[in-house]
């Protein structure tokens, strides 16, 4: 493996649409979703350490979560963590991995992935990532992953394609935030949209290069304390500064204004798992259309529900068509599937009324 | 007080039409059911105790409750309880307390209650139970507590009161199971149909007398080991002997069949609790009709719902209309409140399934 290859695994998020199985304490990734004996992180993690070293495999983070990482990922040395004193989005926190990464090996190439994501076909996935590497080792380029969508789904960005360059390679004509339903109707039979996937590729001086030029609010934070990454006082400057930066996503800090952004068109079977809708499509049903996520369920005249228990309990539960039941701990959700987007609102309503208790 | 004034308690109930809420391990009967700090138990001691003398009311009940009710009522001493070794019904139960009081007291004269009813007006109820001690000092009479009917209900059994003998007192002239809904709308309007409350009044003789004659198989287990009761042997032989006997109904044994039933008519505002909806229709509720039993619940787009958590748990809901949602420790049951009469059948599902494992 080229060890110049480097991979920031992204796992700060939290989940907060898959409340209260998801939970401040205990986001998405660092759960068993699917039952399988391995959590999101450590899918995410055994996908890439095929491809690259595993001690150039990074972790950013919540510093709140380096418990939950090291027990996940006992492999990962202290060092391959980095941890935020604070939530800033993700161009701030992939700023940091960049100048981190370049002080270690100035000749390094990056893959951002996110760690809560679903990938089916992982020897695809290899294929595609390799190719993304090469191709920003012969190109200044900065590559997204973009996903052949296979429905008009509303709940994801699309990147409409240009002119290809080589392979699966390909410019950026536009980039579009969530459509309505009519325009992903649109998208999908146009054949030049794809989604948005989060995962991007670049060598550490094209995103540095780009951060100066577009995110200088954002790089100046870093570049100022240039000296100390990749030295004992990087944590200690880090957390005296991060928070300092505005909070901006990479895609509106970077991606929607660089002229050499770069779209691979994938196609590997793959779902940000943003909601219970795309959980309960991508899980195992019975019969009568019930998953029962990881838990003991007797639904009685019951269909299409998405069940989600933590611990050993069972549900008895009848006349329920298209809902989330979803319990942990202190917490019990009942909601309609098709409400599953008010979830967010009603754990605002809950942090209104209760404070974190519950969250 | 008198000193022959008895007052046998029955709280041996599994509940198990209110589980998971009430379980095996803790039927309803101990719980604090309206969150007013006193279980239905206790209640049910505290409404007897102004009227009976402490040191003359029983608790009968399955011996693996003898903890709770220690617990739950420290004023009672361990002679006071009669331990079943194993379930078999009231005319067992009754049969028991009955030949237990006899033999400490020759003259006594016993009410019989169940401890999980809820009684609204106790001022009323201990003047009809005054009333009922009265009638029976007066006469050999076997008498029941008919509750005036308030609505059609479908789930009680009636008593069709026969010739008036004195005061609130009459003869019987047919005892009903549950009506279906027609037969309640005639009963109710007729004036002549009372509810049956499972609340009973005889001497120790009379209710012997009857026992020998109309059920001398349940009987004849307690008569032969006579020389036992009130002394030191009494548990060894009901240890050895209760199980003998067979499982029946004290109404089908006894009040269906002897001559001298009479039935005191009382309205002091009473409902067994025997279903979710009856607890329903007497807990309050908010503007949106729900109730939520001692818990914290936040319901969006829901009416008509009954919540009953246990424990300091936050409940999220939408779109529920007319459920039921109970979980309790390791058990979560979500139904609409009209398929209560289901509840027995779901909980059957779950012994086979997982036998005693969540009951």
């Amino acid at each position: 493996m080229d060890n110049n290859r480097y991979c920031v695994i992204m796992c700060g998020g939290v989940g907060s649409r898959f409340w209260p199985f998801s939970k401040s304490a205990m986001p998405k990734q660092f759960i068993d979703f699917f039952g399988t004996g391995r959590t999101l992180l450590q899918m995410a993690f055994d996908r890439i350490k095929g491809i690259v070293p595993v001690e150039n495999i990074l972790l950013i983070t919540n510093e709140s979560y380096e418990p939950l990482i090291k027990s996940q990922l006992p492999e990962i040395n202290s060092d391959q963590i980095l941890l935020e004193p604070t939530r800033r989005n993700t161009a701030p926190c992939i700023a940091w991995a960049a100048h981190h990464i370049k002080a270690i090996n100035p000749e390094a190439k990056m893959m951002v992935a996110p760690s809560d994501h679903l990938i089916i076909n992982e020897e695809k996935f290899r294929q595609s990532v390799t190719k993304a590497f090469d191709f920003i080792e012969k190109y200044d380029a900065l590559v997204t992953m973009g996903i052949k969508p296979s429905r008009p789904e509303t709940g994801y960005g699309y990147i409409q394609v240009g002119e290809a360059v080589e392979g699966d390679f390909s410019t950026v004509k536009t980039f579009t935030e969530k459509p309505n339903e009519d325009l992903a109707r649109v998208f999908l039979e146009s054949g030049e949209f794809y989604w948005n996937s989060g995962m991007f590729f670049w060598s550490a001086d094209s995103i540095l290069n780009a951060l100066n030029a577009f995110a200088p609010e954002v790089n100046t934070i870093f570049e100022q304390g240039k000296q100390f990454f990749g030295t004992a006082q990087e944590m200690d400057y880090i957390n005296a500064n991060f928070e300092a930066s505005p909070s901006i996503s990479i895609d509106f800090a970077i991606m929607e204004k660089a002229p050499n952004v770069y779209v691979e068109t994938v196609d590997f079977g793959w779902n940000d798992l943003g909601t219970w809708r795309s959980l309960y499509e991508h899980s195992p049903k019975n019969k009568d259309g019930n998953v029962t996520q990881n838990c003991k369920a007797l639904m009685f005249n019951s269909h299409d529900n998405i069940v989600a228990i933590k611990g050993d309990k069972l549900v008895v539960a009848s006349g329920l068509e298209g809902y989330i039941v979803a319990d942990v701990d202190d917490a019990l959700l009942i909601v309609p599937m098709a409400e599953e987007q008010k979830i967010k609102q009603y754990v605002n309503d809950v942090k209104a009324k209760f404070g974190d208790k519950y969250l």
